[in-house]
């Protein structure tokens, strides 16, 4: 079998941390021992008596020194404090890795310590509007991709151990290179973060909003899910990420005139071309992604 | 009891004509005699031998003089001609509804034919991104608004027929003037509908796009759920309710803009409060709505 760690540190007990901890415990039982660390030290402990956590701390100085694998899902504006401080406490043997939703300036951050640290950044592609570890779900990473981006601080041990605990919670492992996937999540995830916010707020704008909620139906619903997201997590994304941001909000301005200047012309096959490439799109994709 | 209809037509077996078939036939059985009425016979045929539908025919012409109901539930772009053949075969005592996404240049067309046609324009909130009639769902309108626009040829007898059978069928029913409900519905559902064609087509020009194919997750896939529907009925609705929709994108491109501006000035504050501001109204509209 796969080599897993058998003690695990997560920082960080929200709906992400919270979901790791109960998707590994749920599969590898008393093989892992698991530790939470947390600020607010009952989220960890609410976990550890549901018996989904082994152990819980409030600080990392408490980190044993048996860890084999520390995952620091904390919001992504404490990630590089989190990891100054593990490699101040030299935790230099330990493999680290991150969950958070950009990886460019954590990645060099990382990169900074050298051999002083064993790190790899990834981002599981999963979440919810719902936040917190009273939301976590056992089963949120299944089938789910889980981007992987090496720094020149990645050995062969922590590549190993993370891509195995990844695929023993069910999710794919895809590798990018960190800028590949900055550029991409933009797309992949940012901007339907982003977009569904603006839609909500245009909508609210207008005199007659209450008229539209009462006419709003599954549509609205789904469209702008994503608008009840986490406003902490979606700020702290644009402001990590927002040069790309700023250009796909640049292409999504172009493509909205390019759409307005099909509509005023008013040539109905074109229009049609233009729905249809779209529903083949995501039809494709759905088919390539979710259905296989 | 209420009054309901003991015979009605159903024009168009798609998805929500086939939807109306089924859910008025589970909920009332022998009490309503539902005859389809389909280009392609076949459709309303394969309900009949369901037992949803009791009669299938393919031409106006045949629909009997004790109809008391008549539901248009074809494609936008053909219900005023069907109104006009309506009124050419004398159908003057029956009630006349439609179902279409758009209802001014439809009430204004019906309202020209005077007392000649009993007429009342609806919009049920509801729909799927699985076309036809294969995809019909009894429950489809369940706790879901059904918009009610009267024109100047509508009379009691017609209200009193359609809010009977709007609300059989578990729906809501919603009146509104019919300016109100085309604007209305342009944020409620049509900028839905399109914005998630132009976030797929936009994302899919990128060169990285099978990278973001891999990585989008069920934030991309519900967000660009409509983006699937069915890109006809968007064609129709763009070409129907034009101005509404030109404003509207407009409004959206302002506002891109605004955020744009919020993003570049960095100020963190600022963007938590826009992100905190439509998880707010979001979730209050689905508090309001989805919970009640």
């Amino acid at each position: 079998m796969s080599k897993l760690p058998k003690t695990i540190v997560i920082i960080g007990i929200g709906l992400i941390g919270a979901s790791i901890a109960m998707s590994l415990k749920s599969r590898l039982g008393r093989e892992i021992k698991i530790i939470g660390v947390s600020k607010n030290l009952e989220n960890s402990q609410r976990l550890q008596k549901l018996g989904l956590i082994d152990q819980s701390i409030e600080n990392l100085s408490l980190i044993p020194d048996t860890t084999e694998l520390i995952i620091i899902s904390t919001p992504i504006n404490v990630i590089t404090k989190i990891i100054s401080e593990l490699v101040s406490r030299n935790k230099a043997s330990t493999s680290i890795m991150d969950v958070g939703s950009i990886k460019g300036e954590i990645l060099s951050y990382a990169e900074k310590f050298g051999k002083k640290i064993n790190f790899l950044g990834t981002h599981p592609m999963a979440g919810s509007e719902k936040q917190g570890h009273e939301n976590a779900d056992p089963n949120l990473f299944m089938n789910k991709p889980w981007v992987i981006c090496k720094s020149n601080n990645t050995n062969k041990k922590t590549l190993d151990l993370v891509e195995n605990v990844i695929k023993i919670m069910g999710a794919k492992p895809i590798f990018m290179n960190v800028i590949d996937h900055d550029q991409t999540i933009t797309w992949a995830s940012h901007m339907s973060l982003i977009l569904t916010s603006i839609l909500t707020c245009t909508a609210a704008k207008k005199s007659y909003w209450e008229k539209i909620e009462k006419a709003a139906s599954t549509g609205f619903r789904d469209t702008t899910r994503l608008a009840s997201q986490n406003p902490k997590m979606k700020k702290d994304i644009v402001a990590f990420n927002k040069t790309n941001i700023i250009q796909a909000l640049n292409d999504l301005q172009k493509e909205i005139t390019l759409f307005q200047n099909l509509l005023e012309k008013g040539n109905d096959s074109e229009i049609l071309g233009y729905f249809s490439l779209s529903k083949k799109l995501r039809d494709d994709w759905i088919k390539k992604y979710f259905m296989a």
